[in-house]
């Protein structure tokens, strides 16, 4: 899809932010939704979008909604830090197929790094068990 | 470096701030200075940063600062897809070593990415030519 496709009311985060689709969810405020990603790069891997912005990525997101979405991304880096006490952390967001977007709702990836372990690929191996998502989600939730 | 560390006055992106070390410009205001990276990993991969936060990572920056940093990621960005014309474009910013983080003040990466193009690995074949990242910066100028 192109990085300046319109917005898919449609797509799979659109259906969780409704409730028609499960996710694991880590917190959330009447604008913020964070959930584990349903397949995890590596441990503790969360999502973090803005659920009343419907933004294909962030080319086409108000100024407002986007300062909400980085504190969110501030205040879930933290959490996954105190809770999962990685060795590092990547914040990464994808605009556009091309740059890897696969879910074209608007989010940030905050993804755990551990020394020594390789970052898998996205989606490799299916999705994750769900109780290993809750495992981790728990621990972050912790931390909060 | 810990993902934890404290903030080092004499890094690299703080003497660019102070205009010791030299940097091509993209654009800047008070609070924000937007440029080119030195050893990018394509055509016009540019770098966003807080001025006058010293912040070493997302984890010890103020909400504000953030949020001004996150305005100014979405302009660099919407500015490089006009001039550059990318096929997508990558937002990422790496908090400790571990997760790629090599200058320890907090910064975004705004990567440009091409069809058929591979990324190259950063710092690879060392810093790009400065007429080459003058002519990028020129072309994501002009789309401001």
């Amino acid at each position: 899809m192109s990085i300046d496709a319109g917005y898919d009311n449609e797509n799979i985060f659109a259906q969780i932010i409704a409730g028609a689709v499960p996710s694991v969810k880590v917190w959330e405020t009447g604008d913020i939704l964070v959930f584990m990603d349903a397949f995890p790069q590596s441990n503790g891997h969360c999502l973090v979008i803005h659920k009343t912005a419907r933004a294909t990525n962030i080319l086409d997101i108000d100024d407002g909604a986007l300062s909400a979405l980085a504190v969110a991304v501030k205040k879930t880096a933290a959490a996954v830090n105190k809770g999962l006490r990685p060795d590092g952390i990547r914040v990464v967001q994808f605009n556009g197929a091309p740059a890897g977007q696969s879910v074209f709702h608007l989010h940030f990836h905050v993804i755990p790094i551990y020394d020594g372990v390789s970052l898998g690929r996205h989606g490799d191996g299916g999705p994750a068990p769900a109780d290993a998502l809750e495992a981790h989600a728990a621990r972050i939730r912790g931390a909060l």
